[in-house]
């Protein structure tokens, strides 16, 4: 059984973060997904909408996702892939070559376009301004 | 087999709309969910975000849901109880009372506090709106 590890915010759930789950998934059999905490998005420099808690519960409850954990620090992908026994990473190509150090094989998918909670956030923001 | 029918936009799906989800298939054993058109929308006076078929291939990831179609129009409620085979029909208690008059049972589940589409709208336009 072929083990597939993929890591994100998940912040206001949309099809750009379905889409790249269920891609994730197909590369393999078991999909384990680590949801950001908020205090990893804020060294970030991301503030999440969405409190952990629901964002993990909405991650949780997909016919796509296996398994879940909270991800607490970007150092620790390596950590994180040996105590999953994770065969490969998936990560979006926003990140392409950031952790070619790691010791699993890494795939970037292609993001899907036209979307992602920051252009949400903003087309939110430009319709209920004012 | 006790098929369970629920209905709404699921607009920047959130923690509220996967709890009555949740909570509608904990009613009976199969989840046929309706997710309304733009068009449907528009007329109950509510802009959706998110477009309808991005709308839909969230709710049918989910695992507690087994089926889900376009609801087109808010007076065909009966007609799609029975077209789906229906015993129980699920709303949110903001909808108390308004569907007494289809052909099978009715429940009304209290929202989840604190959490709504329009909550979600508002929190995000009055962060970003500078």
């Amino acid at each position: 059984m072929k083990r597939v590890i993929t890591f994100g915010t998940f912040d206001l759930f949309h099809i750009g973060h379905l889409n790249i789950l269920r891609r994730a998934k197909e590369q393999g059999d078991y999909l384990i997904v680590g949801v950001s905490s908020d205090e990893l998005n804020e060294k970030k420099g991301k503030k999440s909408i969405i409190p952990l808690k629901d964002r993990i519960e909405i991650v949780k409850s997909l016919t796509c996702v296996d398994e879940v954990f909270i991800e607490d620090s970007l150092e620790l992908k390596d950590e994180y892939i040996k105590k999953y026994n994770a065969e490969l990473l998936v990560m979006g190509d926003d990140w392409k070559d950031k952790f070619n150090w790691v010791s699993c094989n890494v795939k970037y998918l292609e993001r899907t376009p036209n979307i992602s909670t920051t252009y949400l956030k903003n087309s939110i923001a430009m319709v209920y301004k004012d």
